[in-house]
């Protein structure tokens, strides 16, 4: 994989470092579910954690031959608090990601026509719809002292798709086959 | 935890995020050890990334009451390479933080008497200072088309103290007992 602009370059370098810490706190709030009794919730927060790893790993790879020290300028959320305001923290970042990150970083990508970053880039934004709408219904039940209602979760280990339940036959995002998704 | 003056802050949310990319790139450079039949190397590259994730994890407690969104300048290492050339970016990072970024945070730690942020930063310079040395043996090994001989790495879940074949007694940098090392 390459990427031959540097503007491209950079924001691929960005969303990077947005998605290692987006997976370093999802893994911390996991732990915080678990203490306040809401499993399932902690269950979304590792299988979302994982998502994050599929996207950093995806961006790296396409940075492969670019090996060097660089300094990174990414977005991220901080904070430890209840897990009514951690899911609060995770939809703020998560639609920060929808809303401006991943369309401005695509539209870059296409107009500088690099098809791995663009693939990258669209493989994390669609991903990312998913976990803020999973995130918010988990508030919702939180919100309530409740638990999220679901069996499993199930995440596309090509593109980062996160589904409650039972991963579909074919990935919608990517088109990976049910048989690859790793379930939480 | 907390805080109290915004250079200290902002030197925890840089090392957040150094310590989070290195976690992730430990993680893919382990993967790619194993693909190189060098698993001991794997083995290393996923023991130091949990030691890596202690020391975001302690970071990101004592900024546990600065809830909201932030950009965070952080240090990196990129590429996909031998392992050779994995390890050499690996050694990179990590003396860049035993050299010039934990040395100089810590100080102005000290400076501005902000003792949960020292105790974060000492962890991490004193855990760094071993991985600088464990990659090298790792590399003089890979350098050879050999393995690291090893049995065992052993990585302390307070400060991110790492040790091949047996853990100590007590932990050399926090006095954590033997028995909560997390075995690699
Ligand atoms: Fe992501
Ligand atoms: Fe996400
Ligand atoms: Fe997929
Ligand atoms: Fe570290
Ligand atoms: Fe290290
Ligand atoms: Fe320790």
């Amino acid at each position: 994989m390459a990427v031959k602009n540097v503007m491209t370059e950079d924001y691929l370098r960005s969303s990077y470092g947005g998605e290692s810490m987006a997976h370093m706190r999802y893994l911390t709030w996991a732990d915080m579910a678990d203490d306040e009794k809401v499993p399932n919730i902690g269950r979304l927060f590792r299988a979302i954690a994982y998502a994050e790893l599929v996207h950093a790993n995806n961006h790296f790879k396409v940075l492969e031959d670019k090996k060097n020290d660089y300094t990174v300028t990414a977005g991220a959320v901080f904070g430890r608090g209840t897990t009514v305001e951690n899911l609060q923290g995770a939809i703020n970042g998560e639609l920060h990601e929808v809303e401006q990150m991943y369309p401005a970083y695509l539209q870059v990508a296409e107009f500088q026509d690099e098809k791995e970053a663009k693939r990258s880039f669209h493989f994390a934004l669609e991903a990312e719809k998913i976990h803020a709408a999973l995130f918010k219904d988990a508030q919702d039940a939180a919100k309530e002292g409740e638990d999220l209602k679901m069996d499993s979760v199930h995440v596309c280990p090509i593109c980062g798709h996160t589904v409650l339940d039972e991963a579909p036959e074919k990935c919608p995002i990517c088109g990976a086959k049910k048989e690859v998704y790793k379930s939480f």
